[in-house]
């Protein structure tokens, strides 16, 4: 991997530089300690055609399970950073992949999203899965701000 | 098991009943069609002392798990029937039996309560069981009440 890919301004970003604590936090043993952050955010990114492989209907293993959850705790961090309360992330995923994910903010619900195929969770690009994040912190924060009193409680 | 006991005005409650309806939704093969209201739900009750003989520490089953999945679901039902609008119970409970239960409405999280030793879950008799019930629900609604724009989002 070349290091011109990770002098990319993206790798300066809140939220991946979030994403990369969140992968090295699950990396216990530190088998990954040598991988740069291109390398370690890889497993989230795969073209349309890489997509397409995979089948459309099937299980997700423990390893995407944990990626969804190092995705929505880094989204979870960043409300918390940005707002100054606790986020918390619930995520409830059937064995067959799909479910719901919650960020609660105090008693309000910052993000509510449903999700399925997540045995294929990825996105097209890290600037996609950005823009993904930001879209979702975005919502979030501007619900806790109209409902600041109950993000509060 | 004496009728008398069938009786008693607890089981024209809201909240009994619902826990009956509850219960025989979960009994797919209908092997406890016969079984009275009392017997129905007597696996929710249990003495001190019966409580004593189970092990503090214990994964639970999936049986037991249904069961609290039974008991949230009548109080978000309850909750819906009282204020009109739809609520969702989420139960995230770890296979150690101890975790988080959330009733949703809306954006508001009407019931936050984090519940531990789920192996062991049971009430010391029907009547405590519904006092318990009759609490989550009157705080819910409260915030409900409370926060109506947050609740109807």
């Amino acid at each position: 991997m070349s290091d011109a890919a990770v002098d990319d301004p993206i790798y300066e970003s809140a939220f991946v530089q979030e994403m990369v604590k969140q992968m090295r936090a699950l990396d216990t043993y530190g088998v990954q300690d040598k991988l740069n952050p291109q390398d370690l955010l890889k497993p989230f990114i795969m073209t349309k055609a890489q997509r397409k492989e995979i089948p459309v209907v099937g299980d997700p293993d423990p390893i995407t399970l944990s990626r969804v959850g190092a995705y929505y705790n880094a989204i979870a961090m960043l409300i918390e950073q940005e707002c100054g309360l606790m986020a918390r992330p619930v995520v409830n995923i059937s064995h067959e992949g799909f479910g719901s994910v919650l960020i609660i903010v105090g008693a309000l619900v910052a993000v509510d999203r449903n999700v399925r195929d997540v045995h294929r969770f990825s996105f097209e690009s890290l600037s996609k899965m950005k823009d993904d994040a930001d879209k979702l912190l975005n919502v979030a924060l501007g619900r806790i701000g109209q409902f600041k009193e109950v993000a509060e409680l």
